[in-house]
């Protein structure tokens, strides 16, 4: 039976900082590094749920979270794919800043709007920003947005999800992907059937893998949290 | 330029306790670690070396090595593949043991030749042996071997060369290999010409980047170590 297990990455040093991070590139805290091991010990808990294959995003604490859980489940020589389509949504403007700070600056119904409405994008990026990473060589050959609403992330991360993730759960055994609050959103409004009002509100818990099982026909069942099977 | 850049895996828990590991997957030491890091902080310090594509075994020892230098030098965003053709040489029958040991028991003349023979394999592995990893998920649909010599190691390790490794180098951009003591013998034999009698002696160190830069023509320059550079 196909099975899909989603993993937000641990704790991030800007998670604890309260900083907007999008796609720029920070490590995990401890407790990051506690909660990707975890869950992977979780995994080896539950032979059925053990990956076969592994997919995440360009960024490091996603990256590292996928390291650490297959470490602790012993399968760090399953394949592994990384993708730009499965970053966390890009911030622009906003990256880099404290959260308190912008709704000090800003108003916290402005701060809110930028958070939590689905198809408003924060500020664009600023031309030369400290943050600005459209010179990476990580992004060599891909068009860095400028900032993305919830949409617009969706709008990336849904046609990869059916480009690569889907064949893989089509060749069975359990997949994971290891990625972030924004392109795990995409997945599971996706997967879930949420609405546009409803999938803003909706948190990720982090290092928690979540789980979906499909049918013969590629229908999902109901998600739900590996620690409560 | 084509560059190629191999690295032996940091100190492994066997190479400390002085036992024959061969295919058995046993992790890193805190030194392994370090050597590890200090290999990817060797290659942050020379732009050119950062690698663009990654290739590694199907080996615990071997793939952290990899995500450490990785990590350290801000590379694992780099697409990587596992195959177990860059696996260390499998010891058969003396898998497990402890060097001395098993020079008390056979001799040291004979160890000598199981170690240090171009073409002569170790004992086979026994059926029933603990070590044995013909059932292991990792290795489903692959031809376990029962022992391997040098000479059966390089079979298997030009090829997957040839066939993977080298269109990558074609592509350009620094390709790091983290592998094995014997497998990375494979690879240096074939790049530096050197005979059968030679390479069985050659002492590949473990955590420091080997550097081979090719020509147009993709012939190999001399190697060197990074750290001489």
């Amino acid at each position: 039976m196909p099975t899909l297990i989603l993993v937000r990455h641990g704790q991030s040093e800007w998670n604890l900082a309260n900083r907007f991070t999008g796609w720029w590139d920070v490590g995990l805290t401890e407790k990051g590094i506690a909660e990707a091991r975890a869950a992977g010990e979780l995994l080896a808990r539950h032979p059925d749920m053990l990956p076969v294959r592994a997919f995440t995003s360009f960024q490091t604490r996603a990256i590292r979270t996928l390291h650490l859980a297959l470490e602790a489940c012993d399968r760090l020589w399953i394949p592994e794919t990384k993708d730009w389509r499965l970053n966390e949504r890009h911030y622009g403007g906003l990256t880099g800043l404290d959260k308190q700070e912008t709704r000090d600056r800003h108003g916290d119904e402005q701060v809110h709007i930028w958070r939590r409405s689905f198809d408003v994008p924060p500020p664009d990026m600023e031309d030369g920003s400290e943050f600005d990473l459209s010179a990476d060589p990580r992004y060599a050959g891909i068009d860095v947005p400028s900032a993305e609403s919830l949409k617009m992330t969706i709008e990336r991360v849904l046609p990869y999800y059916e480009e690569a993730v889907v064949p893989a759960l089509k060749d069975g055994g359990p997949v994971i992907v290891s990625a972030h609050g924004n392109s795990l959103r995409a997945l599971v409004k996706h997967l879930s059937n949420i609405s546009d009002e409803d999938i803003t509100g909706l948190e990720i818990p982090t290092g928690q893998p979540i789980v979906y099982e499909f049918d013969d026909a590629m229908t999902p069942g109901e998600r739900y949290y590996l620690k409560d099977r």
